[in-house]
């Protein structure tokens, strides 16, 4: 019998690894492939043929696998570009050498084109590896699916903080503004995201060009209104000439003082600048974000979980390469239901979605009712997590062994 | 029969609610006063007469509380000074009119204060009212207790986050460093504790001058030796004449360059400007720490609420008053146990329990087994938490009914 191969790619989430051990754990309930191997550091540990033996990972160990953050087989950003036959013929080599017949791949956009690329390069030479695409990006910013892998235990995390940091910045009487920032560089659902709980005065978002007396008239009516405003922003906001934010002031006031961090920390000295609050309190959710085990969304490592099923499952047929599986959703009886599906990579691949033009409210007062709608299944449940001195056990990472 | 009032000042944490559940909690299952009323932040709500009676929260209301972060009556950074006759006449007249005997304090230092010279005032002036302190800071500097209600779950919050975001920086190959921020401008407990998982390779606080070459030097050492180079900062870290990391670069290199932000950012940027590294990532926990209820410490939410218990308790006792209420620690057969005491109000005031020296590690390694060893017990246990549409419920603050 064959065997497989699994990595990972692209920047980590919170529950990458649940694919992973989906991936893992069908083989044991139906050992298609007599090895699962690990990819370290995805395809470029994989040209150094640098795997890791998963077939036999204890019951324990795929479930604490389950609530381990990161990507525990290691990263990278290496992209196998088209039209490069060494590296693909290094890598069906590696392959043949250790009898891998699928690949799986679990990443985002690049990924899902790699497992592309792949599996033409592989009609096109007649060479019998097949390759089969997981998805997973905290942006949330893949095309056929409903929603990715990755993007709702951020938006769990990130409702957690600005919930209990609002409620810290309401304690106050003193003037002073709230920035928190979030990642998503190109696309704002994570930043959109944080308006689910109702606690969001203010929302940045990339796909709304910066107008910088437009956004200070808006934080001064609030000031004005409640004495207070809590502003979220995207990494990625922009001024209409696609110049960050993060990259400071200098461009756009003529002042020769550099503002260097982030956006969140650029709007807060620009609020301070302008005289209508005296200081502001910034809050970079950063890493922390896309890494927050311990507030995974049930729903969210459930179907990272189940991807990784339905990946290894549908792979037992021989015909089935070059696709990926999906999520999307279902309403029944007002209830919010995942249907999974499989879609040729193409679609997923190279192609980002933006929030929605019309889920967004004017003058960044934030999201609709629509957009509400959608945040707020993602965002349930809690899995029952296993402890340890205090805080969520964890598996040492097979690129650490 | 009289009254009671409890009130909240200074930064806000995730258990200080907890605290005023267990005074609230006390006078139901033992009516000793009449009423308990809040005071809207702190004592310039009172000395402004703005009471809200929570003498009939329901039991569920009370739980709620207890897992509500911030300071659910509102805080003030508002501090009554000795020989403020003013302020202490004003403030006895109104709990005259409410009829009001005892008034409970939740506070840090200043507050414990304010405890003191209110009961001192009171004894000197024949008035019959009493006055009674509470700990709480997630600074964990104050003297004659074990630890500070508010501490752990800062702490537990800061280890989840230290050791999700160190897998998350593993997963790479790249040469970056990681600079993790806490809150603690005096005492680097906080950062500190971020050690206990086993994931910092350096560790910077307020108690050690920073010494920049020594710092470097170490940085560049990681690196060669791992390729990696994870560190905690304290926000109040210094160099030896005081002035702050955060304060940026200018007064230090001779650069006209001011670099803006926390002192992770202060390093970040000094790593790269060494050529040490040529990236780096910044994590701020800022206001997330104190405010985490999502990541409560079960030794802490216990803690809190009983210290609010045993406060009503004492106050049974009309000889009470100018004592504030604490935990003091012991260990039975190896395992942690709290131990509540009450001492007078002025060993609590005014003093700050730095980080010991000889829990701290020479070269910024980090922190002592002893030091461990007392953090340890306190992050352990999780509540159960009730969750209202994917996030821990809260009750809407006093101060904004």
């Amino acid at each position: 019998m064959a065997n497989c191969l699994v990595a990972q790619s692209g920047g980590p989430t919170a529950v990458i690894n649940a694919s992973l051990a989906g991936v893992i754990r069908a083989n044991q309930l139906n050992p298609v492939y007599d090895h699962v191997y690990g990819g370290i550091h995805g395809i470029e540990g994989v040209l150094d043929d640098k795997l890791y033996d998963l077939t036999h990972l204890s019951g324990r160990e795929v479930e604490i696998l389950k609530q381990t953050p990161s990507s525990a087989l290691g990263t990278c950003r290496y992209k196998l570009k088209r039209g490069n036959d060494t590296d693909f013929n290094k890598l069906v080599s590696i392959m043949e050498k250790h009898n891998i017949e699928t690949m799986f791949y679990i990443g985002g956009n690049d990924s899902m084109d790699t497992v592309d690329a792949l599996s033409e390069w592989a009609a096109a030479h007649g060479a019998p590896q097949r390759f089969v695409g997981i998805p997973k990006t905290v942006d949330n910013d893949l095309v056929p699916v409903d929603h990715c892998p990755g993007f709702p235990s951020a938006a769990k995390f990130a409702c957690k903080v600005v919930h209990a940091t609002r409620l810290d910045y309401d304690a106050y009487t003193r003037p002073e503004v709230f920035v928190l920032e979030t990642m998503g560089r190109d696309a704002g659902w994570l930043a959109a995201s944080c308006c689910t709980t109702g606690d969001v005065d203010l929302l940045l978002l990339p796909e709304v060009a910066f107008d910088k007396e437009l956004f200070l008239s808006q934080v001064e009516k609030k000031m004005a209104e409640t004495g207070e405003c809590y502003i979220v922003v995207s990494e990625g906001a922009r001024y209409a000439d696609g110049s960050y934010l993060s990259a400071g002031e200098t461009a756009h006031d003529g002042f020769a003082h550099a503002v260097l961090g982030g956006a969140a920390q650029t709007l807060k000295q620009m609020i301070v600048d302008a005289g209508i609050a005296p200081r502001g309190v910034v809050q970079d959710l950063s890493r922390a974000a896309r890494s927050s085990n311990f507030a995974q969304s049930l729903v969210d490592v459930t179907e990272a979980y189940e991807l990784g099923l339905s990946a290894h499952m549908r792979s037992a047929d021989p015909a089935f390469t070059g696709q990926v599986v999906g999520v999307r959703r279902e309403t029944i009886g007002g209830q919010y239901n995942a249907l999974y599906f499989a879609g040729p990579a193409s679609e997923f691949a190279n192609y980002v979605k933006q929030f929605p033009e019309d889920w967004i409210l004017p003058d960044y007062q934030g999201i609709t009712h629509e957009a509400i709608d959608y945040f707020a299944p993602l965002i349930e449940g809690e899995p029952k997590l296993v402890y340890e001195n205090g805080i969520p056990a964890t598996i040492k990472p097979f690129n650490k062994r």
